[in-house]
């Protein structure tokens, strides 16, 4: 069985690239197969080894999303990198399990309303689909990780506030139905810095060997700010997307993911090696407005630089 | 005399809208007197009560500092509004100390090299002319507040990292000499959040009695994370510049300041009451924009909107 601390160690942070994935998500033009290769191993050769790399989704809907099976195949060719991919219906489910994905990730939304208007499904049954992933995936020979993305757990916006005590519950509840990680998603930008501290902190004590995540948007300009608070709390594992891909369907023209160049260069002023170099990874946008001019990249320190004299990881 | 506290009271944080001095040094056009005149009324009615609005230097060198004396009146007939300008020179301080302006800012770079580069003066002179400015300021009947702010205090684009021990002793001498304010500066966003927090945390100490402040630039991304970390440790005042607006001459391309707004949302995320309303607030990006159409305004909280059932400041 694969062990998660293998994968997100408990000692340090782990940092995952999530372009392909949520960064594709609502995009007109997107790579193809050979250009998210190249962007993959670029970022690879820059020391990042985590991605999320696509969705099992109708390929007929989804276009983006139509490679999913080869992208998951860069990643695991790579050695010691580490791929996750979403599944968010039984077929994706099957699909995914049969694809050798080193981790499989799902949706559950810590706003009751939201849930159920995005995926038509009371938070109880998709917690039953939950428990169904990780039987299945018991079943398997190659157990893959799988991982819960908790959509507005820290505001939504539909029903606007949630009460920590719920989404603390539903990550307890995760933990317990087999799932190896369990992300807290500020899916919005509603999040401040000691919200986020706060609910780290807590769910923290709920993990228990399990690994945590933090999944941020820097919709309202905090991603950063929230993310030293979820390092200063022990959060295992950040989401960021390069140059902060990922708008968001529910607040249009806002910024997207937390910006990833950005995400690295804050874990190293903080003492947090990430294995990455900075200077590599920014060079990786030239690819992506390659590949995607349309799109808006984010982010500072691709136009700054590093400062001088500062230590670049190896 | 003035009483600092009554301006920058201890018991809540103060934020200091600084884009009509920093945000106007480096533009190629500027508001007129009028439109100055407006940004400041629409500020102060959106609760703003801090601001630096200009520089005493040559007017034909800087004519978008030319109506200084004026700027400075229109802040000093609004009620409890309160107006802080910079003087860099002898003719400078001796203008300044006439204009009734309520405070009076200088600058002393925490960076010998560029101390040297920026003012052709060595830290003891530049010293020495704090110590004059504090000495005529004495001798004044309206005694306006003295502020020193001490530029690359997080690390030097000339000379890389800054000694923090050196730093703070700047710090200590600057309040000995009579400074009622002491600013860090992180003049080229080289600062992550644990560098504030403990530079802060040290200041906080020599403080006694006086002000500290913060001056970000968010060059490198980190500027809101850095303003938590200040939070976090007690500062009382924030610098911050509508839509980011401020560049830096040794960071082509990269944003300026600290984006006011966002700034604002960050500090009512946290719980410290600004008493400024973000929504009025952002409504003042149209105003800039039509004054300043060429220059770009970051920013997310404007873009995004404010979080479905956030408390809005009164």
């Amino acid at each position: 069985m694969v062990i998660a601390h293998n994968i997100y160690p408990e000692d340090r942070i782990s940092l995952r690239e999530v372009g392909l994935r949520d960064g594709l998500q609502m995009v007109q033009t997107f790579p193809d197969t050979l250009g998210k290769k190249k962007w993959i191993e670029q970022e690879y050769s820059a020391g990042v080894r985590h991605f999320e790399v696509g969705s099992f989704l109708p390929a007929l809907k989804y276009p983006m999303f139509a490679d999913v099976l080869e992208v998951v195949a860069i990643v695991s060719n790579l050695p010691d990198a580490h791929g996750a991919a979403l599944a968010l219906n039984k077929r994706g489910t099957i699909d995914a399990l049969q694809s050798g994905v080193a981790e499989i990730g799902c949706v559950l939304s810590a706003s009751a309303e939201h849930n159920l208007a995005n995926t038509r499904r009371s938070q109880s049954e998709t917690l039953r689909e939950i428990d169904n992933l990780c039987r299945m995936r018991d079943a398997t020979d190659h157990k893959p990780l799988v991982s819960v993305g908790l959509a507005m757990s820290f505001g939504c916006s539909l029903s606007g506030a949630v009460n920590p005590k719920d989404v603390l519950c539903l990550v307890e509840k995760c933990y317990e139905l087999g799932a190896d990680m369990v992300s807290l998603a500020d899916t919005v930008g509603y999040a401040g810095p000691n919200q986020v501290s706060d609910l780290v902190a807590a769910a923290s004590k709920l993990a228990s060997g399990k690994i945590l995540g933090v999944h941020l948007h820097d919709t309202r300009g905090m991603g950063i700010a929230n993310a030293s608070a979820a390092l200063d709390e022990g959060v295992h594992m950040l989401d960021g997307a390069m140059g902060g891909l990922g708008g968001c369907p529910f607040a249009p023209n806002a910024t997207g993911n937390v910006v990833f160049e950005d995400l690295v260069f804050l874990c190293e002023s903080k003492g947090f090696k990430t294995g990455i170099n900075i200077e590599e990874l920014t060079k990786i946008r030239d690819l992506i407005t390659e590949e995607m001019p349309t799109e808006s990249l984010y982010g500072a320190v691709a136009k700054a630089g590093i400062p001088k004299g500062f230590e670049v990881s190896h």
